[in-house]
C-alpha cells in the first residue's frame, strides 16, 4: 500500500477533505454557533474546496434542523453537505427511528451513521447483544442506500475495538461493507493511539474490504489529539492508503480537539504530493482558518502548524541569519504556500509582498517595493504591536489603505459624546443612554438615544446625529459583535478589540476597534463600519466624477 | 530494536528526559525569563525529577552567566544543568574559543554541543568545508571530554541532512561518536518530518554506533511541532530504541514550539512501560506544566494532551453517559494519572446524569432521579435558552447548585450602581467613573471609582465598598475577560454574555454573566466571582461549624 493509488473526488482532488466544525467541532469547550454562524462557516468552508462539511446532528438538536431547512439556499461550489447520526435504536426498523429519520429530513447529500465496533461500548454503554449491534449497522446503512444517500460510514472506537477484540471490529466493519457503505472511516474516538497502531488498523481494513469485494471502497480516517497524535496519526493513515480525511479545520472539538485540517492539509499536499482542495486553494488556507476561528470567537493558537501567526516567526540570530542565506535552511515549507508570512521578532524585515498583494485592489500600481507599501507595512507593524488585528475586518484595513494612499475623506468627526448606564435604587430595570455631537462639513448636530446597553445606546445616537446628513445609514444594521481581552493580565483594564459586522441587508462588513476602554473601542469600530458604508455609496453614485 | 532495554538513569528512570524550556523554549514568541524566572522554573523542574535542564547558552547572553553564578546555590535532587553552545568557530582550536571557554565558566555537569550534519548549512550557512566542520565537531566534543564533562551532542538538521546526503550526516555523528560524546540527540529542528523518516534515522544511526563499537551510547530525540508530529515523532523514536527525549514541558519553542513534555511524558510511561519520572511523580505533571506556565506567563493551551484544562471536558451527553457507565468508554487514561480533573460541562448536549455528578460534590446523597437534579435540570434549560452558558463557568454553576440545594446566603447586595464614560469635547481622552452602593448585614455603603473602561471601574468601585466587609478581596484580581454576543441579529442590542476569570494568586475560577447590556452582565459576572471567592473563605476558616 501507499500513495501509488490516487482517485479523483472531482476538481483534481485524491483525497477527500471532511470538516466536522460544526458537529464534532461544537463539542469543544467554549465552542457554541448561531444558526448565521453556521451558514459562514459553510459558506467558508466551500471557499476552500472542502469535500464534505457534517453540519449538525438534526436528531439531537432542533437548532440543527433550522440551519439544514436555511444551507438549502446556499449554491456551494465544491462542497456537499451531511447530516450526522448514530445506528438505529435497538428493537425496532430504521424506519421507525425518529433520530434517523430526521436525517433525511435534513435533505442533505451525504449521511454520516456512527456504529460501534468495540465490544465493550456495544455491551457495557449501547447494552445490546453483539449480534444485535451488527443488525444496527447493517440495516441503517441499507436503509440510507435504499434512499439514494452517500453513506459514510463512522466506525466509532475503530482503533480501540480492533486491539481489545480484533474479530469483532471486523466483523463491524464487514456489516457496514456488505450493505454498501461509500466510506468507511476508522475512528480514534480517544485519541489515544499511535501512528503504528493506526497504520496497522487501517491496512487490517484494507484487507478485509478487498476479502468481501469491495476493495474500491473509500477508506476514511478520524483522529482525536489526546495523546498529541493527531496529526501524525492522519497522515501516517493515507500514507497505509487513507483517502477521505476528517477533522476541524481549527483543530476544535471535544476533550483536546480534533485533527486539525489546517495542519494536516499542508503536509499531506507539499509532502506527499496528493491534492486534498482544488488547485489553487491552498494558499488561502491560513486566511479561511482564521476566519473560521473568527466565527467561532476562538483564537487560533499561535503555534498551530502552517496556520499559526507563529509557524514562520524567527526569534534566535542565527535562525534569522540562516533564512536570509538560505530559505530552507530553518523553514521546512515556504510560507506563502500556505499564505501565511515569514515573520523575523527582533527585525525589520515584515510581510510587506502580502500588503503590496492587498493593496493592488485599490491601485494595481503599487508593488511591494513602492513607499506606499513600506508605511502601510510600518503603520501595520505598529498597529499590531497595540492589539489591532486585520485578519477579520477587511472594512477597516481598507479604510486603512485608502487613508495611506490619500483616497480618503473625513465625512463626519465626533466631537464627542457620553455613555451612562445605571441600575436605579429600588428598581429592577437597568438603563443605558448616550449623547453624540458630530460634525459635518463646518455643521454641528447633537442627539442622544436611550439603549439596551451603552453600545446599542451610543450607536443609536450616532446614527440618529447622522441621519439628518447621510439619510442612507437608516437601512445600516450591526448583525455581530464580538470582544476580545487582548492581553489576559489586569482584564478588566487590559487593551480590548472588538470586531463589529454590519449589514445594509445586501452586503456586509466588518471593522474593528482597539481601546482599553470596551465603550471607546466599539465607537472606534461604529465610526469605521459607517465610513466605509458611506465611501461605497460615494464610489458607487457618483462612479463618473472619480 | 523496541523497548527491550531499559537502562537505569539513575531513581529507576529508563527514558532520560531533558528539558529546554529555559534555552530552546526562550526562543518562542512572548518568552522572556529573568534572571529569577529561570532559577523557580529550575526548582520546579527539579522538583518533577527531570534528569537534565538546558539552562541557557552563556556565551550569548550576559544574562545567562548570572544565572549559572546563582543556581550554583540551588541543590538540585533529580536533575542535572546543562550549559549549551555551537562547536567551536573555523580555524581555532576549541581553547581560544570565546563561546566555548564560557562553556566552562558555567560550571554544569553536562555540556551541550550542537554541530551541523547537513550539508548544505555547512557550506551555505556556516561557510566552511565539510571536512573542517568533522573536525570542529570532533575536536570541541573532545575538548569538553577532557575537562571531565557529560557531553551531550545535538545533530542540529540530523533528519534533513540525514534525506539530504545520509553518508555525510553519518559521518557528523561518526565524528561525534569517535571522539566519545555521552549522548547522541538527532534534532528535526525544522520540524517538518514525519514518525517513518524520523524512525528510520534513529535506526541508522544505532546501527551506527554499533559498527564503531559504541553500541550503548545513549541516542536521543529533540522535535519540533511545525507538522503537529513533535509527539508523534518523539514516542516513535523511543519505540526505535531512543532513551533520552528533549523538550520543553509547557510545549514553548521556536515558531510551533518543542515537544511538549506534559504531552509525551504520559504516553511513554503509561503506554509504553517506560519510566521517564522518579516514582510517584508523574501525578504532579498537570500541577508543575501549569505553574512553569504561569512563570513564563503563557496559558497553558486549552486542549495540550494530558495537561490541558479541556483534556478530559466531556460535553456531548452520549459521552457523559458512557463514561459514567465505564470510565475508560471515553477516556484513554485516567486522568488522576497526571494530576488532572475529569470534568462534564454544563450544556445543551450534556444530560441530567452529568448534572448529577457535578452536584455529588456538595451532597453525595443526590443522584440523578433525586428531585434536584430534576429541578437544576429544568433549571439550566431555562437559563439556556436565555443565553446562560455554564460549561466554561464552574464557579457561576457551583453558585446556582448551592442556591438550589440552600446551600447559599446572600453576602451582600448591589443597591445601585452607575457608570459613565465620555469623550470630553475638545480633548483626546476617554475617562469612565462609577458608582456602587451595597448593602452588608443592613448596613450600607457607597464607593467610587475612576477606571480604564466602564467594567474596570465598575469593579473597582464594586470592591472599593466591599473591602469595607471582606477585607480579604484585595487579592482578587481578574484574569480573563470575554464576551460573545448570543445572537447575532440586531447585534449591540442583542444579549451579551460575559465570561470573567479570577484568581488570588493560587487558584483560578469563572463566572458568567448575561444581560442585553454589557455593564450589567459584567455585573452579575463581577457578583458571582466575589460571591464564591468569599464562600469558599469562609468555608475553609469555619469548617468546624459547616
Amino acid at each position: 500500500m501507499g500513495c501509488e493509488s490516487a482517485p479523483d473526488f472531482g476538481f483534481n482532488r485524491n483525497v477527500e477533505i471532511f470538516d466536522s466544525s460544526l458537529r464534532d467541532g461544537a463539542q469543544g469547550e467554549g465552542i457554541t454557533f448561531s444558526v448565521q454562524d453556521k451558514i459562514s462557516v459553510v459558506e467558508a468552508l466551500d471557499e476552500l474546496g472542502v469535500s464534505w462539511i457534517e453540519a449538525g446532528n438534526p436528531g439531537s438538536n432542533p437548532k440543527d434542523m433550522e440551519f439544514f431547512r436555511r444551507v438549502k439556499n446556499i449554491r456551494l461550489k465544491y462542497a456537499k453537505l451531511c447530516a450526522f447520526g448514530a445506528t438505529r435504536k435497538k428493537g425496532i426498523k430504521p424506519g421507525e427511528d425518529a433520530n434517523v429519520k430526521s436525517l433525511l429530513d435534513a435533505e442533505t447529500e451525504g449521511v454520516v451513521i456512527f456504529g460501534k465496533s468495540w465490544d465493550l461500548h456495544v455491551t457495557e454503554v449501547l447494552r445490546v447483544s453483539l449480534e444485535e449491534n451488527l443488525s444496527m449497522i447493517s440495516e441503517t446503512v441499507d436503509f440510507f442506500k435504499q434512499a439514494g444517500k452517500t453513506l459514510i460510514y463512522d466506525a466509532e472506537h475503530f482503533f480501540d475495538g480492533w486491539q481489545a477484540n480484533p474479530e469483532y471490529a471486523l466483523s463491524s466493519i464487514k456489516a457496514a461493507l456488505e450493505s454498501g457503505a461509500d466510506r468507511i472511516v476508522l475512528c480514534d474516538t480517544n485519541g489515544g493511539c499511535f501512528p503504528d497502531t493506526v497504520q496497522a488498523g487501517v491496512e487490517a481494513v484494507m484487507k478485509l474490504a478487498e476479502s468481501v469485494n469491495r476493495a474500491s471502497v473509500v477508506v476514511g480516517i478520524h483522529a482525536h489529539d489526546d495523546a498529541g497524535m493527531a496529526s501524525a496519526n492522519t497522515v501516517m493513515a493515507v500514507k497505509s492508503g487513507c483517502r477521505h480525511v476528517q477533522g476541524t479545520l481549527v483543530g476544535f472539538g471535544e476533550r483536546c480537539g480534533n485533527t486539525s485540517l489546517a495542519a494536516v492539509i499542508p503536509s499531506i499536499e507539499l509532502k506527499m504530493g496528493l491534492r486534498c482542495l482544488p488547485e489553487g486553494k491552498l494558499s488561502s488556507i491560513t486566511e479561511i482558518t482564521r476566519r473560521v476561528a473568527e466565527i467561532a470567537n476562538v483564537t487560533v493558537p499561535g503555534g498551530l502548524p502552517y496556520a499559526g501567526a507563529h509557524a514562520f516567526s524567527h526569534k534566535a540570530g542565527m535562525h534569522a541569519d540562516g533564512i536570509l542565506k538560505v530559505r530552507k535552511s530553518f523553514e521546512h515549507i515556504d510560507p506563502a504556500l500556505v499564505g501565511n508570512d515569514r515573520r523575523f521578532l527582533m527585525s525589520e524585515v515584515g510581510g510587506r509582498s502580502a500588503i503590496a498583494e492587498r493593496i493592488k485592489k485599490f491601485d494595481p500600481s503599487i508593488t511591494k517595493d513602492h513607499p506606499a507599501a513600506a508605511a502601510l507595512a510600518a503603520e501595520l507593524k505598529k498597529l499590531e504591536s497595540e492589539g489591532w488585528q486585520f485578519e477579520g475586518a477587511d472594512a477597516s484595513f481598507e479604510l486603512l489603505v485608502r487613508r495611506e494612499l490619500r483616497k480618503y475623506k473625513t465625512l463626519f468627526e465626533i466631537e464627542g459624546y457620553r455613555v451612562v448606564s445605571e441600575h436605579p435604587v429600588g428598581n429592577n430595570l437597568t438603563c443605558s443612554h448616550a449623547w453624540v455631537k458630530v460634525l459635518v462639513d463646518g455643521q454641528t448636530e447633537i442627539a442622544a438615544a436611550e439603549g439596551d446597553g451603552p453600545v446599542n445606546a451610543l450607536d443609536g445616537a450616532l446614527r440618529r446625529a447622522l441621519k439628518h446628513f447621510y439619510p442612507e445609514l437608516e437601512n445600516i444594521r450591526l448583525s455581530d459583535y464580538k470582544v476580545r481581552v487582548i492581553d489576559g493580565k489586569d482584564a478588566t483594564a487590559a487593551q480590548v478589540r472588538v470586531l463589529i459586522e454590519s449589514t445594509d441587508g445586501s452586503s456586509s462588513w466588518t471593522t474593528v476597534g482597539v481601546s482599553s476602554d470596551i465603550i471607546e473601542a466599539s465607537r472606534i469600530a461604529l465610526v469605521d463600519s459607517i465610513e466605509y458604508k458611506l465611501i461605497r455609496d460615494i464610489e458607487r453614485r457618483f462612479k463618473e466624477f472619480i
